[in-house]
């Protein structure tokens, strides 16, 4: 069976879930975001396979969300780093983080922690409106059609 | 091979993408997002098999990010509905909207648009720091253990 194109659905939450769908991806984007940047470094830190890892960045290379990097010509060596697009898709990551801090970490508690460099504080993501700065939850959204809706 | 199990890794990133890595799971919580009930109407916007929609929507009833009501006796019909840990799981889903709205949806523009209720106006998720209300990245946060990490 051919798996779904839903790079293909007009709309934003199914194009980047082509890219998010699969629990790898966003562990492989974390891993690129608290700073690590070498093939065998993630492959040991995630215990994930090699052919699996290298299929993964692939993608993200594909995508422009990695852009791998050449450190070393003899022996050749290459790093990864987020772009700007993958940078920005780590908000994503940010907001799951504190929904699964909230819902999933059980009686220990979260397994990580973040403190906003500016303010020097623990925080957590908080989703807010672009317009009006108050926290905006779907509830207090009504879609209209876009642009690119599809006729 | 075995399904990797995303959920026992001590990540709530991990956990949350072991419920969403699945691209119809999130459009599924995107369309009881705008408020849809039934199975039938769910699967006919989504032009997904019957099979996968139940075994999506089980999943999502286990983790009590769905609640299943019986609204008919005779005969049995059910709808669902975002419990309080779904609604607050559709913030992921607004932020990957801005994302995707940003990344992917080419010179069309985007397929939907939102308007906050509360403000009227037109807008996206922003993602914000908890404490000091300034946008929040992950370039702007370190990581510090939890109380829930591996020993």
């Amino acid at each position: 069976m051919q798996r779904t194109r839903f790079n293909e659905i007009a709309c934003s939450i199914a194009r980047a879930f082509d890219i998010l769908g699969e629990p790898w991806t966003a562990l492989i984007l974390r891993d690129l975001f608290i700073g690590m940047k070498r093939f065998d470094d993630l492959q040991r830190r995630l215990g994930i396979s090699r052919n699996v890892l290298a299929e993964r960045l692939r993608r993200l290379v594909d995508e422009h969300i990695v852009q791998r990097r050449q450190y070393s010509h003899r022996p050749p060596r290459h790093e990864y780093e987020l772009t700007d697009k993958g940078l920005e898709l780590c908000r994503v990551l940010l907001v799951t983080l504190a929904w699964g801090d909230r819902w999933t970490a059980g009686p220990e508690g979260p397994p990580v922690l973040l403190r906003h460099r500016d303010c020097g504080e623990l925080t957590h993501a908080v989703v807010t409106c672009a317009h009006c700065d108050q926290p905006l939850d779907a509830a207090d959204v009504t879609v209209e059609n876009g642009p690119g809706a599809q006729a």
